[in-house]
């Protein structure tokens, strides 16, 4: 094994319990009501699936005027309800360590710019990392092709590279991209449902993870 | 089989990510960082054990003190967070099919009033609901307490006991009630964690367990 590919939200930034949030919320001002375990669920997967599973939850289908609606405000509400992008334990460090000791590593995230400058910023990530968002690729997770693009760039092979996330939608996007998939707990998922999912091993966060590199033949 | 024991916070009102969420900004107020997915998991077991459980997060003591302030505050912000207490699925109308039916039931929960109030009101329970709540036992979850007060009340035998939770917690109490347990998923937890804590079943929320009461035997 040569390489890591990392999911951001969840995985290295404790941001998943203030999308759930904010979603909740910019459903309910609209006046849609949906468990917050729902969406907990669906965070992670394409904005195009996750509106598909509001409209599937609601019973009705949803006006692209309203989808704009709802994204505006959850982006307004999420920006409210959490100033910082706390990294999750270990995730600076370990991400310093890969680039000192030379392991190739990037980033893969449903996210985009500017959304995720400011997690970035908060995990050091400098303008040498590979980070791939929404907009570089057709289709977001749990489609490959985030997966693949980073594999692509960091110029190493697909059977070489692990991803590490928190949602079952990163391990299913993994193993669709014929990659070995790792789960952390802190996005909020159970272990079972991420080994269900497909993950080889599962981790409580990214400073496990580091502790444990020579488990997953990471040198 | 003769009776439903119930958790009220993420088993019949929508609360427990508002919880979440109060606590994380509560403790973060206070320079304590804690990730959204730990708290989570403490989530409805007591608040004694779960400040001890903050402590260790913190690898130091807290005063009573700064307890009470972060009580305080995660009220307020609870309450800030979460204007409404809205019902899960299904569980209005579950509760009222009980009554209609003369099922004995009864909810009980570790808060207390007047917090609990707003959401046995959003669940129309009368006067008449037998409702344990945390000040009428010594000890909370997930000592068995606060389920053996509620059989007691209701005046059945605790081997026809069914508790219905969406935490671990809920689980572990049953159990050392020797109560069989019923897992919902509307907490957040996955399936397997609540399998793994004991839940005979698991259903996704009461609107699933109303429409399953004879696989579990009431009639």
């Amino acid at each position: 094994m040569e390489a890591l590919i990392f999911d951001l939200d969840g995985t290295l930034v404790d941001t998943v319990y203030a999308h759930v949030f904010a979603w909740q919320r910019a459903l309910a001002e609209a006046n849609m009501t949906i468990d917050a375990w729902r969406i907990h669920r669906r965070i992670g997967m394409s904005g195009s699936l996750f509106t598909r599973g509001v409209c599937r939850e609601l019973g009705r289908e949803l006006t692209t005027a309203e989808i704009d609606a709802l994204q505006t405000r959850h982006g307004e509400l999420f920006r409210q309800l959490l100033v910082d992008r706390p990294p999750l334990p270990g995730a600076v460090k370990l991400l310093a360590y890969l680039k000192e000791k030379g392991v190739p590593f990037g980033i893969a995230t449903s996210g985009g710019r500017p959304e995720i400058d400011k997690s970035l910023n908060a995990l050091q990530v400098d303008g040498g990392t590979v980070v791939i968002e929404r907009s570089d690729v057709v289709r977001a997770k749990p489609e490959p092709d985030l997966f693949l693009e980073c594999q692509r760039q960091l110029g190493v092979k697909r059977e070489d590279c692990y991803v590490i996330g928190d949602a079952v939608w990163d391990m299913l996007a993994a193993r669709r991209a014929a990659m070995l998939c790792i789960g952390l707990l802190t996005g909020g998922y159970g272990a079972a449902e991420l080994v269900e999912a497909g993950a080889f091993r599962v981790y409580r966060d990214a400073a496990e993870l580091h502790q444990c590199l020579d488990e997953i033949g990471i040198a």
